[in-house]
């Protein structure tokens, strides 16, 4: 099954996409929904982010090319991360699918992509196995990790280097019933193919994040988990097309626009 | 003006208090509002979490005795933070005044205060002066950035350190009118004063951080900014109650439970 939200004539509803177009639901995926007799073309429809979490997490560095590749750019030894620890992200910079991302003119050149898995949460759970983690999930999209290093590098938090506005490009739509250890990321900038990876790589699986979050905190309905990104990244351009590509869930696309 | 938000019969509800009452009213401080005829003694209403924020923002470390009595505790030299970077808390730890502080039974006994102004955002705003930030507050609230300061050393975020579950009481409402420089604030362990400072002492202002954020980010309605707290910090002990007062504002005041 496929969510979407997208914008209509009086605001922004949830949808269900059914071959090429879309049935607008009343309600939403968490707590219950009808389909109503509307729909339309899948090519017409004006998708947003498909979904505004209350709490935005992300794992970081989970993945252990990536860590060896940024341990090598700081001149470091590479540390794998010993437990699943989460980290945060913001709402503020959450932008859907074709929507261009936005960097601002003091930006240095080393603003970059990370293609990566997010879950979506669909129910609320406290103290779950890992064997019972995924009943929790209501299903996979994707996300952009948009980074501007000499930030990342430089500021006490990750603020700006991560959360600029546009910095968070999330979608197209969800889909549900996934094995995520399954899926395989590829990455292109401007149709050159430049990373991939298959999701089951990481150092810390799904299963495992929400085992061990759930130990502490309450994971509700609509919250997100980004999984973190693998291999070395570049450096974008103004006009670049960045796409992230999850088989068995479509491809986030967004252009890549420098502020003058 | 004193904004609250209380558990009503059929849900949870926007309050005005006057004097010693509440008046209920339809819609929020943030997109509009009417009076009800409703109304009742505070005393007699349970107060939830003042506002639910799309984003929670947390300074850290902003005062110079804090800073100072951190880095002694791990033998190090303090460093002031030279810009006003910006961190993060999550939604599942909000709890409302008189919830308890339910503590891990994993947790090591630093478990600590800190008690600190929040400022809650009441329009957006993108790349505002310093001048005119406090055009874009609603008002202010009173935040306890509870901490365990083994998992903060040793974990690699700050998300069960600072967010496990009723880690982050705030209220108990929303005072509006207010100068943030004007502020005392006073926390109390079981009715010892445990530290007092003048929110002005803070190494970046509400001003300051407002502005400095909004070259980056857009703020939204809702938005809470945490500003820090001064001092050093003790230990908490199961049944303590722990008080934080604002000048102007009020008392927010949770008890330690420590689970079995």
């Amino acid at each position: 099954m496929k969510w979407c939200r997208f914008s209509t004539g009086d605001g922004i509803s949830y949808g269900i996409i059914e071959g090429d177009n879309v049935v607008e639901v009343e309600g939403d995926p968490f707590d219950g929904y009808n389909k109503t007799s509307k729909s339309q073309p899948l090519a017409s429809v004006k998708l947003e982010v498909p979904v505004i979490p209350p709490t935005f997490y992300a794992a970081g560095i989970n993945y252990p090319e990536h860590v060896t590749w940024a341990a090598k750019m700081r001149g470091e030894e590479p540390v794998l991360p010993e437990k699943a620890d989460i980290g945060y992200r913001a709402i503020n910079a959450l932008v859907p699918n074709e929507h261009p991302i936005i960097v601002p003119k003091d930006a240095t050149e080393l603003v970059q992509y990370e293609g990566e898995l997010v879950v979506v949460i669909g129910k609320e759970c406290k103290n779950v196995t890992q064997a019972q983690a995924l009943d929790y999930v209501l299903g996979y999209t994707i996300g952009n990790d948009v980074s501007e290093r000499t930030w990342q590098r430089g500021d006490r938090t990750m603020w700006r280097a991560k959360n600029t506005d546009t910095f968070k490009p999330m979608g197209p739509w969800i889909v549900t019933g996934l094995e995520p250890d399954d899926l395989h990321v590829t990455i292109t900038l401007s149709e050159r193919v430049v990373g991939e990876y298959d999701v089951k790589s990481a150092i810390f699986g799904v299963r495992e994040y929400i085992s061990e979050m759930s130990r502490y905190l309450t994971l509700v309905p609509g919250d997100i988990i980004w999984m973190g990104t693998d291999g070395a990244t570049e450096n974008m351009v103004d006009g670049d097309l960045v796409e992230v590509e999850i088989s068995g869930i479509g491809v986030l696309r967004n252009k890549v626009v420098w502020e003058k």
